[in-house]
């Protein structure tokens, strides 16, 4: 069953509607995978045991009868754990929301269940999508897989996500991501992470970081497989991977991006740059101006409101949060107003600089982070000779796009001489996730990096 | 010639595309009133008498070769002087612009000028529309038209653009609106002043106060005149105006507006909302909830708003502020960036209220002010037995729409025992000024305040 645990979401769905495996011998699979693993991997932090297999059993009935509910029919999933479930503790990673239940379901995850996909359990991530890699005070920290020997971040805040698709542990997983939070555990553990275009998925139910940048989506092994679920999630047809990316035209982000990224991680991004063009892109240097001061207007912006949805809680129980995320959470009472508005006024012209570029290209190419897992205690990193703290070096070419709110994808382009893989970020048009992923799935059917296993 | 200058807008251009009378006479006779009653009642900041005789002349011609520029050909008007004009000094009011001569026209007035109209000149203004009425430093007060004896106020910041087109020193005017600026004024002139739709013209070359809050309108004799000169502004034909209420249904907003109001405002709006009835309008009570809350939400949306603007200027050069307008601009500096959000977030509540009640109802029905022209030194009222700072109160029901961003007008509705006027605001829909504009036309074809002089 190894075999099955690290196929796509879209062959599972298509071998399910073929009959073998059946829906119910697919969860005990991946429920068997996760007694094996998740106790150092610490995907999970909630697994809907009796529930998957029910669901599974109804969903085998189904389809012995022909009926498929959906796209999704049979295919388990996990979920961060800030998507709303309806009977399922909710947590957001906190002990202030320990003991939520929802009565009803996240939007899209409604309509991934509507489709027929099966929620295996609920995901380990940062504390409210806020707290650091490496300093979980209520669960601990995931282990990235693809170090089996040293406790590496698996990058966050859905770490869980990550390390449960990495590992084989579930078909697919959502995440969410206000400065990177797909894309970056994405980018670390060798998978595809979809941020779609602000606003275009409903974040209805999901419990929120900052609204004027969170975002949701999914991480999966495969672009075709992000298409799949962003199409049901979005509730459209799913966008059409023709393979076929001859002409487009592709602006490879160097200032700022490029120039600051560790060497492997350069070089990695430089030769699917290569492969682009070999597959008929056209590749040419791009910029976007003062992207260098993306960061303070992100904090800016994320740290107030932040606070403001925390602030009832931080009044009412600030013993509660891990103490690291509860001081984060306090810088957002020293931002002025005037601060944050100028941060929404850079905010507006790099929207602009980012839209008048995606005027000349049809997509945009940089490195989805700068550096690679690196050991959990190890949080400082160097980066163009400057020390920086872990977080704010993984987030500073993501963070870019939730400021612009252009849909952005995270795909593997390669491994770096520790054995740890390389993300790569394509960028695209507001409301253009098809020709993101179209690009992400032509680079992944001319390559072979997502097939690894770790 | 006095009675051209209290002639609509319309009615003008009518008469001028029938050749009596030429639009040079016209430009004359306005000329000839302003040297003669506006050293009292200053209304303008610069008379722009050259370029207006200039105008006039090409104007005439054209006129006499039956060419028309557009529906206002030959009509002059004034504009709030923050609207940037080629060639001619616009100061906002201020002594921080107080030689600044734009090189190009603010976007709606050259819309105005393409459609034939006439700058007379360049209107008084509190400073950066900002400073409270009785307190402006640098070029005194404006005289409220309607009381020649003793210095009342015209409401502001627009209260040059309310004086000369209410004194019949031009044929209507242009303001801005953050809080009311537009339909305050004009209620305390007798003037119809419409705020459109947040968005809806543009803003583009208009000294600004708060961008998310913001306005321009026109301010005029009649509501036909508004519907002119919007339609021209904004680049699509005049609303139609045919005079037809039946069915329409009003909501009478009591809680709140009519209740506060002083009694001979609130008789007035009652009498009006009667005078609807009459005109086969259905009008019921209705209420915004919360909307109580709406005046601490415009203070943490436009003090940091303004000062971010501002701030340059407030560090190079502070003392040339006016002082009032300069303590204001500073109390900006201690907004926290959470009570703006806060302010925002009640922001957006009120809208979604605001559009709930609008779905019940075609148009709203309020008091344009609690209050009308008070004595310049009388800077305190009490509203329903609590004392406020008369700004405060001025803006109490005009800065909920500011907010809501929802088309409102102002209309003449009635005159308190010392024959101050009263205006009513109407609310539509988004983007439905044709209805708030076709109510108020109906209801000054059925009435006849706005004929009354001053």
């Amino acid at each position: 069953m190894s075999e099955l645990a690290f196929t796509s979401a879209t062959e599972l769905a298509a071998r399910i509607a073929a009959r073998t495996p059946s829906p119910r011998d697919l969860v005990d699979a991946y429920l068997d995978r996760i007694d094996a693993h998740d106790a150092k991997l610490k995907g999970f932090l909630t697994v809907c045991r009796e529930q998957a297999v029910a669901e599974a059993g109804m969903a085998e009935k189904e389809a012995r009868a022909g009926r498929l509910r959906g796209p999704l029919h049979g295919v388990p999933i996990g979920l961060k754990d800030l998507f709303a479930t309806a009977g399922v503790r909710t947590t957001a990673g906190s002990r202030i929301l320990g003991e939520w239940v929802p009565d009803r379901d996240a939007a899209v995850v409604a309509r991934l269940k509507a489709a027929g996909a099966i929620v295996l359990g609920k995901l380990h991530m940062h504390e409210f999508a806020y707290g650091p890699e490496g300093r979980n005070a209520h669960h601990g920290d995931p282990w990235n897989p693809w170090d089996p020997r040293v406790h590496r971040i698996a990058g966050g805040s859905s770490s869980g996500s990550a390390v449960a698709v990495a590992a084989g542990l579930c078909a697919a997983a959502l995440g969410s991501d206000t400065g990177g939070s797909i894309r970056l555990p994405s980018a670390l553990c060798n998978l595809v992470g979809l941020k779609p275009t602000f606003g275009r998925l409903s974040t209805d139910g999901v419990v929120p970081l900052a609204w004027s940048l969170d975002h949701v989506g999914p991480m999966t092994r495969t672009a075709a497989d992000a298409a799949l679920l962003f199409g049901v999630m979005a509730g459209t047809p799913a966008p059409v991977l023709s393979g076929d990316i001859r002409g487009l035209r592709i602006g490879l982000l160097r200032p700022f991006f490029l120039e600051r990224a560790t060497p492997s991680v350069a070089r990695a991004v430089e030769s699917a740059a290569s492969q682009f063009e070999a597959l008929g892109a056209q590749v040419d240097e791009a910029a976007i101006e003062g992207v260098e001061h993306a960061a303070a207007a992100f904090l800016a912006i994320v740290w107030p409101e932040a606070l403001a949805y925390h602030q009832r809680w931080m009044r009412s129980r600030p013993q509660d949060y891990d103490p690291t995320v509860r001081d984060r959470l306090r810088l957002g009472a020293f931002v002025s107003a005037v601060d944050h508005l100028n941060g929404q006024r850079f905010r507006q012209l790099l929207r602009a600089r980012t839209e008048a570029l995606l005027a000349r290209y049809d997509l945009l190419l940089a490195p989805a982070t700068p550096i690679t897992a690196s050991p959990l205690d190890q949080d400082e990193v160097v980066l163009a000779g400057e020390r920086r703290d872990r977080r704010g070096a993984l987030i500073l070419y993501t963070q870019v796009f939730n400021l612009t709110g252009h849909p952005a994808v995270s795909v593997p382009c390669g491994f770096d001489p520790d054995g740890m893989p390389i993300g790569m970020q394509l960028v695209g048009r507001a409301d253009d996730e098809g020709t993101v992923l179209r690009a992400a799935d032509a680079y992944q059917r001319a390559t072979d990096w997502h097939l690894r296993r770790p």
